[in-house]
């Protein structure tokens, strides 16, 4: 498997399972243990829907990252992460919320880059968190608009494509390809950054 | 896999992957081909934070049921599903918005044991989609209060109880033990119908 190839050879890297997960405590521990453990991922996509005691148990293990669903970069995000809770809306309720969990500073947050707007209000609840970034591949968000308001001292972006490198070729010519499209993106986020 | 088995030797039993999936189209797309062609599973969970795009690709599917997570039956579950969104809580909304999703007769929703006394108002927006029931057994439930309030003239429930069953021996009587439990479960579904 891919992650067995990462882990032997490219133990730096930083893995992400995307897998959104998400489930009674019980269930949870079981998936937490899957992905850190069995499969050895650095940090697992997790929805938070089901609330604290199905993202703890991912939180409970040492030296791996949480990266909660907070608002997400497709078309029906906002359908219910958008909704008006009291004074706030649900993705920021959302942020609030998990800062109060036991081991929060192993969460990140997934903020999709189609919603570069609501970077600024983000940083006033998590000036500090890591956000996972993805939407500027395939999806079509704005990688300056993002790292403009979302960069903090340590960076704190994880910028993400998916579709945009791994389906850039599809004939013998996929791993070449990909390459070019990963290295575009890679130079253009140096070009952002020295601009910061 | 048990999956196969079911579906060779027992095609008529309704067969549900407790899955939990809920993530941008394509990717929605992908699990619920796994799940429904690959593995042919009757029905599949799925989580509703990333709103409807996230969803409908699983209600494309003909025959094939989508059981949206609505009001969950974990400790957490109302720590964002209870939040009142202008005049009503989360969960209702989730339930209200689901309706007008195309296919929408393909659904039903997961409402949790635990939260009997909810029954009543999730009947008034969802008379007749059927609701997926866990909690009756390791999670304490009670059974009576959900079929009051729960129940329509198509019966209207599907009582799920895992940990209880699966788990009721560990040793060589396994198989026994979990079907003394589901047989106890089933015995007492049986009465109390009689009683509604």
């Amino acid at each position: 498997m891919t992650i067995d190839y990462l882990n032997d050879k490219h133990p730096e890297i930083f893995t992400i399972a995307d897998a959104k997960r998400g489930d009674i405590g019980n269930t949870s521990t079981m998936y937490a243990k899957a992905f850190f453990k069995d499969l050895n991922f650095d940090s697992v996509t997790v929805a938070p829907y089901m609330g604290s005691d199905s993202v703890e148990p991912f939180l409970a293990f040492e030296n791996k990252f949480t990266i909660l669903l907070a608002l997400t970069s497709n078309k029906g995000g906002l359908d219910f992460q958008g909704l008006k809770v009291d004074d706030k809306k649900l993705y920021k309720q959302v942020l609030q919320t998990a800062l109060t969990w036991k081991n929060n500073e192993q969460l990140m947050f997934v903020v999709g880059a189609t919603k570069s707007k609501y970077f600024k209000g983000i940083r006033e609840i998590t000036p500090n968190h890591f956000l996972l970034v993805p939407g500027v591949g395939a999806q079509g968000g704005n990688l300056q608009d993002v790292c403009k308001y979302g960069i903090t001292k340590d960076i704190g972006l994880l910028i993400n494509s998916s579709r945009g490198i791994i389906y850039a070729g599809n004939g013998e010519d996929f791993s070449q390809k990909s390459q070019e499209k990963a290295l575009e993106l890679q130079l253009e986020m140096a070009k952002v950054l020295k601009t910061i």
